[in-house]
Parts: C-alpha cells; sequence; structure tokens
C-alpha cells in the first residue's frame, strides 16, 4: 500500500519503470529504474535504469541518470514542477541529488534496508535543515519491485536479498 | 590545519584545485573544484569544477564530474586507490558519490555548515552502516578555500557567507 495518495500517472509509470527495471537486470545490472514527469501534465522528460556496470560509472544509478536527462530536457536544474518515479528507495547520493535538484514529488516502490536515505537509514528528504524538503510517496508496487531484486540477486550469487548496496 | 597527516601531493594540488575554483567563479559558478589522483604516484586522473549553471544540471558538482571522469580514466567504478581532493565540504549527493565509489582517501578545505555531509550536517563518510567507509582529512588550505567562496558571494549578492547550498 503506499504511504500516501498517488496522482494517476503514478502507478502506469511505475509500471513502466519496472518494465525498464527488467531490462536493466537482462544486462547484468542491479534492477532499479527510474522516470520523471511533468507533475501537471504527465509528460515524461526522461527514463533510465541503472548503468553502473555497463558504463563502469559509480554515479549511474537510474535516479542520478533521469534527474539529469531531466534538467536537459528543461533548460533548468531545478525540477521543482516535477515528479520523480523510482523503482526502489534512493540511497544517500540519490536523495542528496533529489534536494539539489529541488524534485517537487518523489514516489518509489521498494524500501531498502542496507542503503535507503530516505525512510532505511536516513530521512534525508525531510531534513528542516536542508533547503529542499519533500515527503516522499513509499510503497507503490514495492512488492513487484522487491521480488525483481531478490529473483536477481538469487540469480547472481545465491539469496543475498533485495538491497543495491552490495 | 590539517584534521591528520596529508601525502606529499595533498597540498600541490589543493592550490591546483583551488585555481580551478577561481575560474569556475569568473564563469559565474560556486567556485568549488575537485581533483582525483592515484595515491601511490600522484598521477591525476580528473579534474572539474562546479558547473551547475553552464550545464544547467543539479548534478553537476566538481567532485561528481572528477569521480565520473576518474572513474572512465580506469575503466572500473571502484577508485580504492585514488584520492579525491576537494576545496570544499562534499554535500549529501557527494558524499553519497563518494561512498559508492569507493574512494580511498578523501582530502577537503573548508567546512561547508549548511550544506556539508561529512562533518557539519551529516558524517556520511564514517557511517558504519555503510559498505565502504573513509575518514576524511578536513582543513587542507581551508582559509584560502572559505575566502573565495565569501569573495564570490559578497560580489554576487551581499555578504551570505561560505556555502554551496544556495
Amino acid at each position: 500500500m503506499p504511504s500516501a495518495e498517488c496522482l494517476p500517472h503514478d502507478y502506469p509509470l511505475m509500471q513502466r519503470a519496472l518494465e525498464r527495471a527488467r531490462e536493466a537486470a537482462a544486462m547484468g545490472e542491479v534492477p532499479v529504474a527510474a522516470i520523471v514527469y511533468e507533475t501537471a501534465t504527465g509528460n515524461v522528460l526522461a527514463e533510465a535504469s541503472n548503468r553502473r556496470e555497463c558504463d563502469a560509472d559509480p554515479i549511474a544509478h537510474a535516479e542520478i541518470l533521469a534527474i539529469r536527462q531531466a534538467a536537459r530536457a528543461l533548460g533548468d536544474w531545478r525540477l521543482n514542477d516535477c515528479t520523480l518515479i523510482v523503482t526502489l528507495e534512493p540511497c544517500i547520493m540519490c536523495a542528496g541529488a533529489i534536494v539539489n535538484a529541488r524534485l517537487g514529488r518523489v514516489v518509489y516502490g521498494a524500501a531498502d534496508p542496507k542503503a535507503g536515505a530516505t525512510e532505511s537509514l536516513y530521512r534525508i528528504l525531510e531534513d528542516e535543515r536542508l533547503n529542499h524538503r519533500v515527503t516522499p510517496i513509499t510503497g507503490v508496487l514495492a512488492e513487484e519491485s522487491a521480488a525483481l531484486l531478490r529473483e536477481f540477486f538469487r540469480g547472481r550469487r545465491g539469496a543475498r536479498g533485495a538491497g543495491r548496496g552490495d
């Protein structure tokens, strides 16, 4: 169950992100994907999946790639009028990027107990000392996302559980 | 005074980073710059300054750009054998990127009381729950870095103090 009320585009776009995440798994990437859309219209500005292994890039998490693409599409580093959809709870780097980009809304699927920085290890997005805050909507298609991660890690090296902090 | 003993390349490369930061200020960017070098040899793999405004990219902090360049140069997302030099205390996003990239050493100049995530608001790099830890060396040419930031913000909109969290 989601933690708060969703907008009409959130579920279908989370479904689309899960499809992207499945494609990432097929390429040997931890299956996480993200979409940025304009909140008012549902217009998709960016979609990306994790590319750390393919690009040998430690920064190439899905959220980072989607945020960059969206900023490029808008010609502005401020994404206040946008929603970020992501299949897994963001890590510290990505939570910081969400704050830096002033994202208006954040919706995600499964929690990440090992590395998640928005409810699990930290609550970065709600830190009142920072100059931007956004309360994330959590648990949207969470079981689908967690199952995808479990299946990926089980296939790769035995059941080590979901999470990206490997 | 630095918080711990420096290696021979740390000071000259911090000087070089400060020059890069000065060039960034001339382009209207908050003056922060970073260098990644191979710890054993001093070989510089990457250097970058903040490009958020020029690129309209919320991710384009100096550390992120330098980490990506260094990973590309090595063909590996793991930077355990590298040192990151940065003129200002990293923000949450950049501290998370340092952990994700497994950086072996981190050396920085001024603290950032408003947005710093390695000693000011958080101590991300020393969090034992994460799968990589690195104790940063702080205070290296800190006054030069802080003076550069003060001068930049004073010139731009009156004295609002140092920091990147604007």
